[in-house]
């Protein structure tokens, strides 16, 4: 029987689930030590020899009677005859008590000449003084670290018990084909298991990935069957919604138990937590961005269970830069860019689309907007949960504003010198007022006022009093982009794909249609936004449109036609007091360097010759 | 030729010539997807393909063209004859600008009944909504992130460009075996490259291990010969001092040339750069600790400079422990354990030893004194490097003071829930001064008082006026440990091993003697001072010493005989508000599990009913 509809539980109750319905006692194995770095301990790791084995010899000397040097000195030396040369490392015959360096000896025929006294046991070093046998090295459940390999091997360890834990993973679904595998139409890539296969190994799980599964019911049976003799935990990836196609479910309740179908987070509600011979079995949805939700939110969790370690990042408290409404009644995790400016953390959102899986690829860190919020207000002081080194995030450098495909070629340009830039692309006014709050280090932007004058008089009116540097990116080319031509003059015309309202491009667009008298309401497709340069050339490629505006660089990607039709200032704006922060300077930096106009030159659709020019305000 | 002595250069220094000498330019390998996670980019990866490809649903539903669904209510439906049924994903064909969510929806036979009016383009994923073609993914010098795989599969990316760097690592000394071959006299495991292949490849490196050299000019030459020409970074380890049998710098120096040979830090002094054929060639202490320093110091920075990001777990600023002394002109580096107690950190030092590896074990921080300073106070704040997640640091629970082996069991019950004990043996007295500054959680002290009485009355003392909770571990027996039985009686006839000043053991011995009327000057050996149970167990198996007191387990692990002489009170103090602690709790709390009076009675030597029992002062 299939259920059509979904009984939601909280994310708590679906993890209370997992402690309730699972023993999650992971299996063990011997790994040789060669291997053991990164593992995870299964019991307390004992020395099974004591290090030194017997007193040896700290320095390269003699070995004494400690007493027959009493008295020794520079002025008073004492000749010994009963002495042993020893090197570092060396045993200290059990006759002797101690060493003397042997920058204090004199070595004759037989005899010792000592200039300084030794006390008893000095410059040994006594047996067990590391380490003795059968003394705790490592307690279990520790992810072994690999200086400690050194000290096992030296302790007489040469293999160590660990956790070992296999995770089964099957696509399924008849859309999908496998990556490196170009889709068709209505196709997707199949990526949801190798992103699961690589988060389970980074956790130390051994993941086994299977073949596409279509959409058929014996199939699936078939697949799960094999997934459960095969493995500790199955995963399955799509299938786990209530429409006509989503068998996952019904064959999970049919060989053994659904505890749980549907969580009351966002993204990923339609997810399965089943039960099949005792053994957990996830049905994780097919959006990416949802089952990355739920192999972060259940599937970590669940492995945490086993004993592994999982390694954590922390959190920091930031501000938040955009208000978001959120469902009652839904934990909403929304992933962010975060960054340090000035003293304190600012928490950019990510798109929140379901789809966009680039949001997962920009984002730092990520929030709960908890069940029972409406949502978060700008500014709010929210906790960010950081998905790199906290001393990664640090290095993040926030640009928020207009976007243009040469600040990618910037990030990589300083990510050598451990900078990270993360850009936010909301316009170039969006970029204006998130700069006025201070929750950018700088905004990109290109805004044409009436007077012809770039970016000035738009930040000489919203920020009048602050003290400003511009830094000039490049002048920079606008066009038409069209599939065989098109002139300002053709516009009423065409179809036409229109940037966001607040883009520089947008502006751009009245600017010129005022210059010639036109109406925008003529104009077909004035209504339509697109957030981006390549978002405009891809609907003048596809069809939908006949032109737009935008960079050369998005029309030649497509292999599009340019007309350009102004030059404009692509500047980043930001306080004059931001350029004193390191990472910002070093964005500076590259933005002056020939190594970044060779880049823009290449591109193509750029001027150089102002580029890493400054302008300062007032 | 060989030289006799170093010519130290700073490590500044050491690390510039790093710079200058190498290109280090890395090689780059294709990799396939699957086994891009943790790989960095040698070059930015651009998206092959848009996605969406096309304009798709974002719901179930019907794509209808909008304008025809103007003003259509509950009340007042809207009858379409013109739609199509679409589900999520599906393609929205070209005729049609948005989606009408399946809940708003009546189908009939050919009609479409809609309840809702949609704007322009809703419900609908316009192409590249997600990412354009040609569209930067990931920058260059990035480590590839488990959840980063799905999103380069999504976009048609089938392998990756990554950074590729080899190191070869060759082990040479006569008095070395293979891990695995227990040593014999005057041998030692070889465990340094072991070490080091653990820690590059945890940097992404690949590391080649080669067989055990014997220290043999011959041998070490074609043996660095054939490692040069197989990899891009070559490690000798040890033979890089300047003893009479260190071949290291003289056949890099006939091979190729030697940059610096010895650096001013401790330990570690004798590293060797060198360059053979335009490589670096980095030749490594012997002691464990040294080697370890310079993979930490000299050979990560290197690596770091062929691209590879290095991470770094941060650092904290933490108050010290204890007083250490230095030597000016030598950057000193002692290991640490750090944790929190109450609002600050507090960092406590581990051996210095060179040969004593626990320390590498324990420490989950280390901190430098820098050339400048002859050492630091005890109370002054250091800076804390962590070699552990900041989150990990932050759950060290500090035990310090009289050590017994039930603590690693203990250690080793808690580690399940996260916490990570760090013990600290420094004796009774030692952990009675500590808390006193709360510079621990707690300390473990078993100290008798001329009346009989454990602990209380040195707490009295100590802390007058602060109120101190005891928490019983277990009453447990001292007995001497001899080869073939001993009794307090016979002490003055044999040769005594004795504890360390300050350590509850040391006192109870005077205790007992003062009792019988025995002067300790009788006691042979009484001036021989051992740190822990087992150092004196050790001594007396060896046969250096007759007998030693100590706890039962030492005597049981060596197999040596037991003589109960007293009971003690061996119990945990700590301030009660420490108690708060969630940490402490859990160690309090599984103090008084039964698991862990099991696993007392299973080791022996210890009586359980006092077990868990709390004292509280004043």
């Amino acid at each position: 029987m299939v259920k059509r509809y979904l009984d939601l539980v909280s994310l708590e109750r679906a993890l209370a689930v997992l402690g309730e319905a699972f023993r999650c006692r992971p299996r063990t194995e011997r790994v040789p030590l060669e291997e053991a770095s990164g593992r995870v301990t299964a019991a307390p790791i004992f020395a099974r020899l004591s290090v030194p084995a017997i007193h040896i010899s700290a320095m390269d000397g003699i070995a004494v009677r400690s007493a027959e040097t009493r008295g020794a000195s520079e002025s008073r030396p004492v000749v010994l005859t009963d002495a042993v040369r020893v090197n570092t490392g060396n045993i200290v015959p059990p006759a002797y008590d101690a060493v003397v360096m042997i920058e204090d000896v004199w070595i004759g025929e037989g005899t010792y000449t000592v200039r300084k006294a030794v006390a008893p046991w000095q410059h040994v070093r006594p047996v067990g003084e590391d380490i003795g046998e059968s003394e705790m090295i490592l307690p279990s459940l520790h992810r072994i670290r690999p200086h400690e390999l050194g000290a096992l091997a030296a302790y007489g360890v040469t293999d160590v018990e660990a956790l070992a834990l296999s995770a089964g993973l099957i696509p399924t679904g008849s859309e999908l084909v496998p990556a490196g595998t170009r889709p068709g139409p209505g196709q997707a890539v199949e990526s949801n298991t190798l992103m699961a296969a690589a988060h389970l190994r980074a956790l130390g799980v051994e993941a086994r990935r299977y073949a596409i599964v279509p959409d058929e019911p014996d199939l699936i049976r078939a697949a799960i069957l094999e997934g459960i003799r095969e493995n500790d935990i199955l995963i399955v990836s799509a299938g786990s919604s209530a429409g006509t196609r989503d068998y996952t479910a019904s064959i999970i309740a049919e060989l053994g138990e659904v505890l749980v179908h549907g969580v009351a987070i966002k993204p990923a509600k339609p997810v399965i937590i089943g039960k099949i011979e005792g053994k957990p079995v996830i049905g994780l949805p097919g959006y990416p961005l949802a089952a990355f939700t739920i192999l972060r939110e259940i599937v970590t969790p669940l492995v945490a269970r086993y004993g592994f370690p999982v390694p954590e990042a922390g959190t920091v408290e930031a501000a938040l830069t955009t208000t978001l409404h959120s469902d009652i009644g839904t934990d909403e995790f929304v992933l962010l860019s975060t960054g340090r400016i000035g003293g304190r953390w600012v928490a950019v959102p990510q798109s929140r689309g379901a789809g966009v899986q680039m949001s997962a690829v920009r984002a730092n860190a990520v929030m709960t907007i908890p069940a029972a919020k409406e949502g978060v207000e700008a500014g709010e002081t929210i906790r960010a949960r950081l998905m790199v080194p906290r001393r990664q995030a640090e290095e993040a450098v926030l640009i928020t504003g207009s976007h243009d495909p040469c600040l990618d070629r910037l990030a990589d340009l300083v990510r050598p010198g451990g900078v990270e830039v993360h850009s936010t692309h909301v316009g170039s006014m969006g970029g204006l007022l998130t700069l006025k709050k201070r929750q950018c280090h700088t905004a990109p932007m290109h805004l044409l006022a009436p007077d012809g004058e770039y970016n000035i008089p738009f930040l000489r009116k919203y920020l009048p009093d602050e003290e400003i540097v511009l830094v000039c990116v490049a002048e920079r080319e606008q066009g038409l982009i069209s599939r065989e031509g098109a002139t300002l003059d053709d516009l009423p015309a065409l179809r036409y794909a229109n940037r966001q309202k607040g883009s520089g491009t947008r502006l751009l667009l009245d600017y010129l249609l005022k210059e010639r008298g036109v109406d925008p309401a003529l104009i077909r497709g004035y209504e339509r936004e697109f957030t981006t340069h390549l978002g405009v050339a891809l609907a003048v490629r596809s069809g939908e449109a006949d032109c737009g505006m935008g960079v050369y660089s998005a029309a030649q990607a497509l292999g599009l036609t340019f007309t350009p039709v102004a030059t404009e200032r692509y500047e980043l704006a930001m306080h004059a007091d931001t350029l004193e922060d390191p990472r910002v300077r070093a964005c500076v930096d590259a933005i002056g360097s020939d190594a970044f106009k060779q880049t823009l030159l290449q591109m193509g659709g750029y001027r150089v010759s102002e580029t890493g020019a400054r302008r300062v305000l007032p």
